[in-house]
């Protein structure tokens, strides 16, 4: 098993200690995570009790935006200054030991901690939804039509500093008790889990004919 | 599209308007969600700030188990009677849009309010345990050797009512303004997003010949 488990941020010493080289290793380490998952939940406090929500998000350098509907109750907590907490998990399998205590899972996670800031300067503001645009679906920003004044001013958009961060990653077969292992007393191993794209379902308002882009066609 | 939008909480005048019947379909969405899920987003509140966590869980009836080491900060914040919120999340696609502004994702989620109760007495903690890991590795249970007294001693174990949650699911492909739809000015469709089981990964440990049995091998 390899257990990687980083916290990357500077206000710690043990990233002082880790030094320089594997700090750039660790930032890495986050980008990876963050650019190879899709959405992340977004855990503040309203009214004195947590609340996770998943949505979108996009990395650009070391910020993370975010983005929502100005109506939405979760947005105007983000407005107001909060702390959040953004995770991002990806699930790459069941790891069956040969004690059920030592069953796990291989996984990447980055989680995040900081206070976001909302971004107004329409400039500013356009870019991060690109980000965040690109991020869930490469190639619709250029293919697809940008967004008007009005759906600007309905969109509310956040920056999110990666500074604080926490990376974890687990690969590897079961760790089990050794005794358990010279008994041979059950099967171990791992399965992995894929994700992968499905057969792509064409809006049945296209005009017949329409070509599917190959920015969809061929996403990775 | 389907959007469909759920508040489980009895408490909530909403779910008595809907009445006896909807709500019995409420609750088993909320079940379907979190049996389909593998692992949960755990928020809680630490020194003010949230806090997000990936982590397994499994379901009994209305119960949410959650379990983890005694030694984890985390677990001591719960064992303190704290609210927590649990979000699970399964993602089935990307929503390609005609205007990037109505881009989207379909999704299952199922987001649970409470404050979990620490399961202390053995019979009950047994079957808590029994739970999550039937739920992460069905089969496991009978398969693989059971928690010893000292590993029960190093496991935590919560119970979280399913009484406040909610649901929310969309399907189907984009919905645009009638304008996009009209001239036609983009692809706009759905990229389906699949999960399967890769190939099994036997222990290197195991001894030669060492069969994979069922629960793995033919895990839905």
């Amino acid at each position: 098993m390899i257990l990687v488990s980083m916290t990357l941020s500077p206000t710690e010493r043990s990233t002082v200690r880790r030094g320089k080289h594997r700090a750039v290793t660790d930032r890495a380490a986050l980008y990876a995570v963050l650019d190879a998952g899709l959405i992340c939940h977004l855990a503040f406090v309203a009214d004195g009790a947590p609340v996770v929500l998943p949505t979108g998000y996009g990395r650009d350098g070391n910020t993370l935006y975010l983005h929502g509907s100005t109506g939405a109750s979760s947005l105007r907590v983000l407005g107001a200054g909060a702390d959040v907490c953004v995770g991002v998990t990806l699930l790459d399998g069941v790891v069956y030991a040969r004690a059920v205590f030592h069953n796990s899972v291989n996984y990447r996670s980055a989680v995040v901690h900081g206070r976001p800031s909302a971004i107004t300067e329409p400039g500013r503001k356009l870019h991060a939804l690109r980000v965040i645009t690109e991020h869930l679906a490469p190639g619709s920003w250029s293919h697809a039509r940008q967004p008007t004044k009005r759906e600007l001013a309905k969109t509310a958009v956040f920056a999110l500093d990666l500074t604080e961060a926490a990376v974890k990653i687990r690969t590897g077969p079961p760790v089990d008790e050794d005794e358990d292992v010279a008994e041979a007393r059950a099967w171990a191993g791992v399965l992995p889990l894929r994700r992968s794209w499905g057969e792509i379902e064409p809006c049945p308002l296209l005009p017949d004919g329409t070509p599917t882009p190959p920015h969809v066609r061929h996403r990775d």
